[in-house]
Parts: C-alpha cells; sequence; structure tokens
C-alpha cells in the first residue's frame, strides 16, 4: 500500500534504483491524506501518485473519494487473513484484526520490496493480550486501547506483536477490533493481531476476491501475557501530550474549542452512529467545532442512509469528505495557538493537529460526542 | 459583512485607528474561507475573527459549519429591500437579488465604516440589462450572465450598476437570480440590482427579522440598455483565463482531470439538484474528480433530505463541507500543474484555483455535471 504523501518519493527510490514494481496487481494506492488537494504542494503530490499507478499499471488505485487507506483496504477485499501486507503507513498494523501479518515501512524499504516481491522481517515475539469480562456502557475498544498504553507505555511492545483474544473479542465487532490493532502502534508494536473466527469471516464474506487461508495462534508461542477485565474499565482519556498519559474523563477537567471525530480508528460506521446516539435532538454548545469525517465513502453513504449524517449536521457538526483531515494536522480542523481539542484520532504528541501551543485529548466516540455537548471533557454516562 | 481571512485586518484596522464599531448589532461575521482550517495561518485567523467578535459584542457570528458569507446572509434574514450592505469581499453585490445594494470594501474602509457607522460613494450609473424570452432546455442564468459578460467585457460595467429585470425575470427563482449579480462583479460592476417583485417577497418571508422597505426602478434613470433574448442561448462556457472569454460548451474540445460543483455562485440547492437530475443512474468518469460543496449547511441539509447527496455520492462525487472550497484555490481540491478543470465558480484567472499552470473552464452545474461523466468538457443536452 503507497499512499499520496508518500508515492512521489517512492518513485524517486525506484527511480535511483532503476527497478521496477515486480508485481503491480499486489499493490494498491491510496489518495487519503491530503486530499482534495489543500494546496498546489499536495495536488502535486497526487498528481505524482497517479502517474506513478499509470507507469506502472497499477490498476488498484483509489482516488480522493475513497476515504482512509487502513480503512478502504478491508472494505475493498484487499486484505486477508494469512496476507503478508507492507505500506508506507505507521497504522498499517490496522488490518492484523484480519488475521494478516501488516506493518508500515519507508518509501526506499517501499521500492526494494517493490522491485524484489519480497521484504525481511525479525519474527516478532508477541505479547497476548487478554480481555475478558464485559464492556460497561459507553466503554469501547478504544477506552480499552488506552487503559492498554498505560499499562506498558508507549515503548511498552517495541517491535514486538501484541495478540488480542480472550472472551470479550467474541462479542466485539470489526469496527471495534480495528480500534486495538489500530492503536497497538501507539505502544510501539511493529505489528497486532487478531485470531480470526466467525466474526472475521463473515466480514470477509462477500469483500474477499480469493479464498481467506487463517492461521491460529499456537498455545504458548507468546513471551508474555497481560490480562484486562474490562468489566471494570470506565471511559478514558489521554492527556497531552501522550497517548499513555490516560485519565478516567470525569477527573479531567478541561474546556474544548474543537471535537473530532474521525480517522483510521475513530470514524467507521460504529463511531458515527454512538456519537449519533448522543447527539440525537442535542445541541453542540456554542463556540465548540464539532467536525466529523466518515473515514470512506461506504462509510458516508451508510451513515447518510440511517439517518446518521442528518442527525450530526442537525445538532451542529461539520460533515467532511471522506480523508484522513485533522488528525495529523493535515487539513479540514487544524488547530490554532492555545486551542484544545478532544478527538477519536490516535496520536496527540504536542503540534500533532495544529500549533505546538495547542493541546490534544484522545478519547471514544461517544466521549468526544459527550464532550461537545457540554463544551468540556466529560463522561459520556452524565449525559448519555 | 467580515469574513475569516479579513476579520485580522480589520481588528488591526480599527486598533491604529484607536475607534471602536459604533453598531455591533449591525455587523455580521462569516467563517468562509479557509474553514474547517487548513493549516495553523488559516485556524489562528479564524481565531483572530472569534476574538474580534467577542470583543466587540458581535452577536451575528456565524463559525465554521454555516456556509459561505453571501449565502448564509440571506437564508438568515441579514439582507433586506432598501438595505445599504458593504463587507470585506468581491462578490458582495450578490446580495443586489434582493433589492439591496451592496459592495464589497477593503479592511480599512471597513474600520472607517464600523466607527462612522457610516460611508460614502459615488452613485453609480445604470445599465439596466433587460433578458427576454424564455431558457431552453439545459441553458440558466450562469450561461445567460456569461453570455453578457462576453458582450460587454470585464471592464464593461466599470462603477456601474447592473440592473437585470425583463420578462424572464419573472419566472426566474432566487438561487437563479443571485448567479446573476453575483458574477456582475466579474464584468467590474460596482454593485447590481434585480428589482423587488413576488419571488422577492416569498423568499425573504419568514427569514427576514424586519419588514422590508423595497425600492423600485425609476424609469429613465438608466444610463445604458442591454437587451438579450435568452431564447437563442445555449450551454455556455467560459475558457481560460478570462470570464470573457466564452464558447458554446458544444464547440469546446477539453479533457478534464476535476470538476467542481460549489461556490457563492454554483453551490446553491438549484446547482446541486440539476447536477442531480445528471448524474442519478450514471458513473463520473474514471480520473475525474467529482467535487461537490454545498454552500451552506441549510443547503446541505436539504439536500440530503432530497436524496440528492446519496445520488451525487451514488455517482463518484466527493461532498466538502460548506465553505468557498477550490473556488480561490483556499483548499479541498487545489490543482496541479498541467490540471484542468470546469466549476461552477465565478473566475478562471491564470492560477485562481492553484497551480499557474492548470486551467479553469467556467460553466452551469448542468454543464459541469454532463462533462464530469464525459471526462471532457460537453453540451449537457447531449447526455441529458
Amino acid at each position: 500500500m503507497i499512499h499520496d504523501p508518500m508515492g512521489a518519493l517512492v518513485d524517486d527510490a525506484l527511480r535511483d534504483s532503476c527497478g521496477e514494481p515486480r508485481h503491480p496487481e499486489r499493490v494498491v494506492a491510496v489518495q487519503d491524506h491530503f486530499v482534495p488537494a489543500k494546496d498546489i504542494e499536495s495536488a502535486n503530490l497526487s498528481k505524482r501518485l497517479r502517474e506513478f499507478c499509470s507507469k506502472w499499471g497499477v490498476k488498484h488505485h483509489y482516488d480522493v473519494r475513497w476515504g482512509i487507506c487502513h480503512v478502504v483496504l478491508p472494505e475493498e477485499g484487499h486484505a486477508a487473513p494469512g496476507d503478508v501486507i507492507v505500506g508506507t503507513d505507521s497504522h498499517m498494523p490496522t488490518l492484523g484484526a484480519l488475521g494478516t501479518f501488516s506493518v508500515g515501512i519507508g518509501a526506499t524499504e517501499m521500492a526494494a520490496a517493490l522491485i524484489m516481491g519480497k521484504l525481511w522481517f525479525r519474527v516478532p515475539e508477541t505479547i497476548l493480550v487478554k480481555l475478558d469480562g464485559s464492556l460497561p456502557e459507553m466503554v469501547f475498544a478504544k477506552d480499552i486501547i488506552l487503559k492498554l498504553i498505560s499499562m506498558i507505555g508507549v515503548d511498552g511492545a517495541n517491535y514486538k506483536a501484541l495478540e488480542f483474544n480472550g472472551s470479550i473479542l467474541k462479542v466485539m465487532e470489526m469496527d471495534e477490533r480495528f480500534v486495538l490493532t489500530n492503536m497497538s502502534v501507539e505502544a510501539g508494536a511493529k505489528t497486532a493481531i487478531i485470531p480470526v473466527d466467525d466474526v472475521t469471516l463473515s466480514y470477509l464474506n462477500g469483500r474477499l476476491r480469493r479464498a481467506p487461508r487463517p492461521e491460529y495462534s499456537d498455545d504458548g508461542s507468546h513471551s508474555d501475557e497481560i490480562s484486562i477485565d474490562v468489566s471494570s474499565l470506565e471511559p478514558l482519556v489521554a492527556i497531552p501530550h501522550s497517548p499513555a498519559n490516560v485519565k478516567p474523563a470525569s477527573e479531567v477537567d478541561a474546556e474544548i474549542d474543537q471535537a473530532f471525530i474521525g480517522s483510521c480508528t475513530g470514524g467507521r460506521l460504529k463511531d458515527l452512529e454512538v456519537a449519533a446516539r448522543i447527539l440525537r435532538g442535542r445541541r453542540v454548545k456554542e463556540g465548540v467545532r464539532l467536525i466529523v469525517i466518515p473515514a470512506s465513502r461506504r462509510i458516508y453513504l451508510e451513515a447518510l442512509r440511517r439517518g446518521i449524517i442528518d442527525i450530526l449536521i442537525e445538532s451542529g457538526a461539520t460533515i467532511g469528505p471522506p480523508s484522513c483531515g485533522p488528525c495529523l494536522g493535515a487539513h479540514l480542523g487544524v488547530l490554532a495557538e492555545g486551542e484544545v481539542a478532544i478527538s477519536t484520532s490516535n496520536r496527540n504528541f504536542r503540534g500533532r493537529m495544529g500549533h505546538p501551543e495547542s493541546r490534544v485529548y484522545l478519547a471514544s466516540a461517544a466521549t468526544v460526542a459527550a464532550s461537545a455537548v457540554e463544551g468540556r471533557i466529560v463522561d459520556p454516562r452524565v449525559i448519555a
């Protein structure tokens, strides 16, 4: 997988190596970061990726309207159990929720992989994360992963794989599973994986263009094990400027300027549904901007048909076109000096969403929606 | 009216004059150009305008989600027949469609107007534009105004008012009237006006917060008169790089990379309806980006409820949040080097929508939608 901010660099590296893609049919290109183009520079980058696809015969090219790579690849059937997938984005491990081995790489490494059709990895040790119990109301996968990151730290899984298992997985839908694998990266994980089960196979049914080859976890193959009883969790928030700096939402005291529901870890249908459930009949607080960006055109269209977009706009939300949006401060809601945001996205490093003197809190769509109504960070159970 | 790109300059000019707004209740602020913020600079500009409103008690502040000033002002009841309106945007004459005298001014002039509550104008001479006949199928207000600009040139109405009248006005809805007054600016007009009639009053009913004071045209008050028989018109296109460089769509030979339906002259409900009529059951040509940006949240919501947004997304369109978008190359579809676009917006000066080596053609929503389907500029009647 190659996306718009990296296509030109991959193209340069290919040219410098005098090489060419050995299997263009295995390559997927996605225009998702700076689209529709926010300036001439990003327009030229998108154009370079289009030319790259055209030059090398890359047919799986998802242009402007499709959405975020980590959502488009599974939706369009490009990720299957047993696959090894590499991509020019740090959140590639998202696809591990489908039982793939998926990792982020740089442009030069991508050029090498394209030319040779192979790449070498040290097999990462695996930490088994056992999730048991039952999720309390208004507690979601985002709260589980924030809890885990706070327990092991942002380097707690460096060059390791996180494998999620436990009784809670049996009742966890795909939209939520992707959140766990996506944000494993914030604990330093090389990749993340969820063993294939009926939920996985049911998601793949009708999407996948080939038969899945599920591989399963071996007993005793884990170097470490962490258990979390999710029954004891409550809505959590990561405080600036680290995803590991986690507190219960009820203990956070912060007024907000902006609330963002979107990104590869927070813009799925489930997130929009949860937000709409809270926002139906309520109004976003005067002076707060609520920006909602469905992560793909399929999600946008389905949310439209279920009446979710209508509810969100009525409540005061701005709906953006499928793209990464303000998650990385790219566009569609960049923060000014001194502004405070709560966001469903995955990183709150200093300056991530705009000015170095802005502050970002991370939370579930429920906590973000409730906070947008109150104009300050709140536990969503107070208004749910 | 003050908008986000100019708020900081107006604030500076006020400070330099040691003055303050005499009638803050008459001021309307609209965040429409670079919203949601595309970068730190635009985020800081929006913040400056928010602080301006808060400091001076400007209560009519339409933040991020509302839409484009020239659409929001009429929709929210801030423009009435007989009003004199000034604003920091060149397309202020749009509001003349409601029988107002509305002109664009700079930041320093705005500061003076705010401090003194008055401003002086030389009364412009008026050119009467008589529009008679009946509009052929797939011919719209955009085609009429392009025809007029091609007849008198981009300086043909310098410091003059254009008054639109004639039998065609009796059957022309407000969404179309705004197109005439909006693009009068492209012929150099100081302002434009359409006499008040039942269509105007019906539009104002329920929107206006006070009684309208319509003033009517005096016979013999015009310095010049131009007649156009609209029956003979066909779908027109303004060729790069001038709105006066007009040809029949059927005679234009150009492949396109992008099609844009939006802006203060092309993103109204009527435009989206016309586009949906053409795009229903059709697909945007592979390789072409169709970007649609409803001009206001009310238009977005109404288009959603009428099923228009669904049709547009199904056809392959990307829907942006209410804002000026790529019209002025601000964001949400800036053009790369060498790219070609057809657009419902009002200007196709060199570099207007992005790279100096991009090319912009102007046309009605029908012509833009049909061209998006064909991948090249076409007369919409060939596929309607």
